[in-house]
């Protein structure tokens, strides 16, 4: 048996201009990283909106990978959050063009019963006051995580993602986000500093530099999985995040011990690579699970030193 | 028994400035930090200049290290090798000051006995025209690293640098000097490509985001060891190659296997971490072994995912 995910947040039709090649209103957002991540290690609920203009296809991904859509409300007049944006030649640097947040700007998320029975909730990217909101309807929740991005690291919104962040059991930030919102340079510093907020599991994530795990009094590195030929970095911390809580919630790991983190890294590792092998979430739905323990053995060999 | 590592580069006296503290005139210079690292695992002859100013006491330190200055020139009516900067408050950014080269512009790298002898050679950074005479001068060298930077791969430079390039069995360089060397972004790419130009073993350094080593097909990431307070992060790179190049001696790996460089790796990183807790090469003297060997099990058991 496993656990079930319950992830709320953004789907999103993107459009993503590489040096290399652009693609337009391919499916995207969180939400969807995040789920056809987790697809792979359980079953998960997205809690999400959409408009009228969202592709037919698009439901087929979520089916084909056995995501529970029923609660992704669809607004007939209304048009889907849209993202524009450019990469930089190295693919490091991103350039928002565009934020269309349209029916994203008023979505109150709903969770319906399987979703609310869920025990592992995933609340991606929010407002926090819509987390918290998400946090009341789950009923079955036992591990809760949470993202969130630097606009709600501002005076207006900080008091209450500060409310939220004691309730949780674990929060994800990328570098820019733990230094802004603790006012500390050094992440080691950033990481604890967090977790005296509330979260127990505190992970802060760098990109093509890796990420760090704090939990229990460890401080765990991990570099990234090393890739020569990225295409679309899109989507890269929400599948992060898919694979470390897919493999936590595959375990019904309700305490989980430090070792069951650190391999809920490498799988969050693993996802993560994964996804930025092809646009959109090409990669998340193509591969299969062989290909995926394949990575994680790889991943774990590489960092292992027998002496 | 052990191989002897012979080491040629700069003595420097170092005017260091972080947001916390100055300190001026202290022992520094990429031969000072690898030679007072690599100590600890291994007799290390130095080939280096300083001038009349260098004070009396800091031949104690190398004295005490075990480390041999025979071929260290004294020139009376110079002054020593001089470097001034100022880090930014996360101690990330270093902007220098004041490089005042001194008699080590004039500097003609001459192996004495002892260091001709010697079976592991390092070139710190120097013209590739003196690390060609150096490697002409070694006699007995089995394994030979170098260092270089970011002005030696201009027009002027690169062709000579590439034909050392050509000679050595390994190379250090941080990401920047990588991606300038070969004109590619991505890290990976860059160690591939410097592979080609000669080197077997490839390393890149990204200071506090971790390292790569290439070697016989194999790309394996590391993260730094994470440290919450650093002092002064001059002179990590060269500690670095110092606990690298320091550990292979002591295992005389002629012929390293991945996994032995894999070990070096490791000990690369815990030279490193020490050396930017503490001001000039204050914690690369006064470290015990007992702590390094308990730093580099610490630092192996965070890598290791057991499944």
């Amino acid at each position: 048996m496993a656990y079930s995910i319950s992830c709320s947040g953004s789907i999103a039709l993107d459009t993503t201009r590489t040096p290399f090649k652009t693609v337009e209103r391919v499916l995207g957002g969180a939400a969807s990283f995040f789920s056809l991540s987790a697809s792979h290690f359980t079953k998960v609920n997205i809690c999400s909106v959409v408009g009228a203009d969202f592709p037919e296809g698009n439901w087929e991904v979520f089916e084909k990978a056995g995501v529970n859509t029923e609660d992704v409300q669809r607004i007939t007049d209304g048009k889907t959050f849209q993202y524009d944006c450019t990469y930089s030649y190295d693919l490091y640097h991103r350039q928002a063009n565009k934020t269309e947040l349209n029916v994203l700007g008023t979505f109150e998320p709903k969770l319906g019963e399987a979703s609310s029975k869920s025990e592992v909730l995933y609340l991606a990217t929010m407002p926090p006051s819509k987390q918290k909101d998400v946090i009341r309807q789950s009923k079955g929740r036992k591990l809760t995580f949470l993202d969130t991005i630097e606009l709600y690291m501002n005076d207006l919104y900080k008091p209450e993602l500060l409310e939220v962040l004691e309730t949780v059991d674990g929060a994800v930030f990328n570098d820019a986000e733990a230094r802004m919102l603790t006012g500390e340079a050094n992440l080691i510093k950033c990481g604890k500093k967090i977790q005296e907020f509330g979260p127990d599991i505190v992970i802060i994530k760098k990109g093509e530099h890796g990420s760090l795990l704090f939990f229990d009094g460890h401080v765990v590195p991990f570099p990234a999985y090393p890739l020569e030929d990225i295409k679309d970095p899109n989507g890269a911390g929400d599948s992060f995040a898919g694979g470390f809580l897919g493999y936590l919630a595959s375990i019904e790991a309700v305490a989980p011990s430090i070792m069951q983190l650190k391999i809920a890294m490498a799988y969050a590792n693993v996802m993560g690579s994964l996804a930025v092998e092809d646009f959109s979430v090409d990669k998340l739905v193509s591969v299969g699970n062989k290909e995926i323990e394949k990575r994680f053995e790889h991943y774990c060999e590489l960092l292992h030193i027998k002496h």
